[in-house]
């Protein structure tokens, strides 16, 4: 793989903090080690379970900062940029690239409503304040609006937006877009668009929540897809699926630090207004966790 | 297959009406003719493609007495009941058994809200009105309610509710029904889920509106999965998308009964409010099939 | 108010309805006095409250001929024609002018998705195929569109589209519509939208479920507004308002059946799949209609 | 009227910004001046017409201390505070009220999804984090989440939340609000909900983004609906509304910015993603503040 290809598995890290929202720092460096020693293809900081739309530059920055270090060219970082204003990521895509970052993710939650040209227009300035690769990301679920497949073909014009994480779990409309430019923009899962569907029809790889506290068990299906043994990926798919119906009754990072905490990794509580992991939450989660092998 | 298992390509039939909404009854024994003779393993008239929803009782009687006598016991018939109100759909569900069909697919629009109890409770009460097996239909875009997995796990009480056609296109949601009901509920793909990743996770077919005017390349695609050559199936699947993509621009009856059309038969416009595909839609549509090799 | 002219209080009725759904004339006939005695201006059977999108035509019919016949000239009915296929609703609304009703009220819940111009389309259809007024009905949150203020503007080129009630609480929406139409569309005000706030910007009136069950209390908040008493209006309205947050936690025609069966009116259960109000709900509706005087 | 109690017109201000997004300070103390002279009763900078949701602290700090300073204690300061994590949003808060404001307005776009209880939590942290009073804000088109009414109930607790404005254009959840919670929060109407309903249910104020470029006109409906003059503020109401109707059509700060440009504030463009009013939504605008004599 070259430094600027990226393929496998990407853990969406999440964010170590303390109490009072300040990162910990030895943690973080420790979770990136623990994760490229199992074997991740890459990683990607400050995306939705990295708590990125909670999180102020400060802290976005340093988390960069020891994610890179920590990672130290083992694997590539794609680092997620969070702004709903351009100007804003504009500039924070700038100061990620010169972190040392291998890509860019690009998230917008949004306020008001946008037009395709508003949407296109602002994704093109951002991968015009940069040389390295960008990652589309959406997630329509939890933001004021969406790309069209129009749109999508817009972005293609910039040589730099080579990749895509598009994460609404509506199939059809992932295989129009697949069917559409699937030669032009390479595509990423998300865990709820189902990576076992998404390999099948093309997906380079998985950015992932999970892959924070199954590492192996994601590459062993990414792994089985690879190689076309697609029952196989079927039947390792299904046997993950109850986490992701814990991260749906439970909350996504609520969930991932839990389940690091259960394994050794003192990452602390998600950000409030989320709130931690409730008793009946940890009993069900380690039980999944166990079923899986990952406890 | 067993005269009561249901496997394969179910063509969701159209029903051929004149200008006027009466049934063409000739167009429609000549279809289901038609269609046999392509290799289909079912038929389903009555369903979304059928137009049920806009169908008085006479129009959906004659219907299934046409599809029934044509199909001749050649392969199975699953008829679509569709009524909002319980004791309608009791109703219609004990008639429509009367007049021979192998088995009933079950829809509700709906009108006001309906919790878990009313929708279990509606089912139920269907289910228990008649001998035959249903397949349980859910969709929904154009419904007022939907299915959760503790309702249909509640269904499954009710032994002759055998099949589930989930028309979501809720990929994460279909995940989390196979895994916890999929050793009970049989699943039946509709065309926006994507028939390749239903069938990937175990889906026994796929009753489907596309498979009116490209039987033969449904049948391709059900085949491929069957003998679980998942890359020939994935590159089926890709060549069909663009059908699909038809339907989202152009509605799903129109662009069918148009495509109908340009084979041969005379099945008439969708029943107003519903209008006939326009001159764009048709060239559109026209190029779409000629590529997929169905005209 | 000559008879053409529809102003003041019109009680969306409910439909008796034994356990089998058999129409209890009888106990219809009696509301129908009871509610004229009281001082409605006039009747609106067939409407949601009505349960007319869960009827059969049989037992709308006969409800319709009992109306007409039980009012006997006193009071105008404007009764409900629900049907989401155009051929069915000119057939039905024909049949309806045609069993002595002075007006009609056209429902549509709809299936497919409907552009403007199809939505036009079938209104229009609707409108040429009676003589008498047309009031259009729209409730957004039961049905699969709605109308654009566009589709509203054309509809008034028929000149038997008079009235409007508009059903969707969304008030910055009703007060585009009474700026750009309210010269040419008289408004009903419906529940949710708040009759004292429709009053204000110029609503000639209140179809309305609850009128089944305080129509004292509906007349005197129409008579306030109607001599412009803005804010012993506005006193009444919220004295008022408890019952609509019954209907919210506890379903409309459910509580309205409930509450005239306190009154002495054997009008039966809700159709399923709706269900009767519990023990809890009759308590609270109890006590809400204690309050208001209305029992 | 007490320094601590807020009543009346407070213009939602826009925040002056250059192209590159650099607030234009002379521009907002001319605004804010002439807005006084006008006649208003407070204002509120940092809001949704603000673009709150685009800006970084720095620039958010600096708009306050403009404001404060050329409000000079004439009219009473409510700054709005629009942070999604709870941390940032009580640093926010407190530096906030250090810098002279009168009272804050809290704003939280959200992300993930959130209980009850978790919204509960968040709103309370910030009231404890500052002495002035609060107003809740919500505007469930551009968030995640929504107040429901029990948890505005738990907290009206806090003795310093004293105020709501509910930006939802759902009367009849108003309504429920206003008779549920109203004789302990005042509420402060926003546009959309339209102002004459909410004055005539009792709101005390209205916190709005036109009464930037149409001051007197809404003070004269404020004061008409204060004399309890319903009829003429109903006039007034509907003689504004079209300016609501382009809101709706071309986005609500670019009418904004675009009508105070034409009054002669070079307040700049939207800050992108959002855009700046094109020739034809300039032409509508132009005519619809000549007709409403504010031009």
């Amino acid at each position: 793989m070259e430094r600027n290809e990226f393929r496998g598995i990407f853990p969406y890290l999440v964010t170590p903090l303390d109490e009072k929202g300040r990162l910990k720092e030895q943690v973080l460096a420790d979770l990136v080690d623990h994760l490229i020693r199992k074997g991740v293809h890459g990683l990607t900081p400050l995306g939705s379970t990295g708590e990125a739309p909670y999180l102020d530059w400060d802290t976005k920055r340093r988390t960069i900062e020891v994610v890179v270090k920590s990672a130290a060219g083992r694997v590539p970082v794609v680092a997620g940029v969070c702004n709903t204003s351009t100007h804003g990521a504009i500039r924070e895509a700038a100061e990620t690239e010169k972190l040392g970052v291998d890509g860019i993710l690009t998230m917008m939650p949004g306020y008001f409503p946008l037009s395709d040209q508003q949407v296109v227009a602002h994704f093109r300035a951002v991968a015009k304040a940069v040389s390295c690769p960008i990652t589309l990301y959406t997630n329509p679920k939890f933001q004021t609006w969406d790309f069209t497949v129009e749109a999508l073909k817009q972005l293609t014009d910039e040589p730099n937006i080579l990749y895509l994480k598009y994460a609404s779990g509506d199939v059809g409309k992932i295989m129009s877009i697949v069917t559409t430019l699937g030669h032009r923009l390479r595509i990423f899962s998300d865990t709820s668009s189902v990576p076992l569907f998404m390999f099948l029809i093309g997906a380079v790889g998985w950015m992932s929540g999970p892959a924070c506290v199954i590492p192996v068990q994601s590459i062993e299906l990414y792994e089985a897809a690879s190689r076309k043994r697609w029952d196989e990926a079927a039947e390792l798919q299904k046997k993950q699926w109850p986490l992701n119906d814990a991260f749906q009754r439970f909350s996504l990072s609520a969930c991932i630090k839990a389940g690091l905490e259960m394994q050794g990794f003192p990452v602390g509580p998600p950000l409030p207004p989320q709130k931690q992991l409730d008793a009946e939450g940890r009993r069900v989660l380690e039980s999944i966790l166990r079923n899986i092998g990952a406890l």
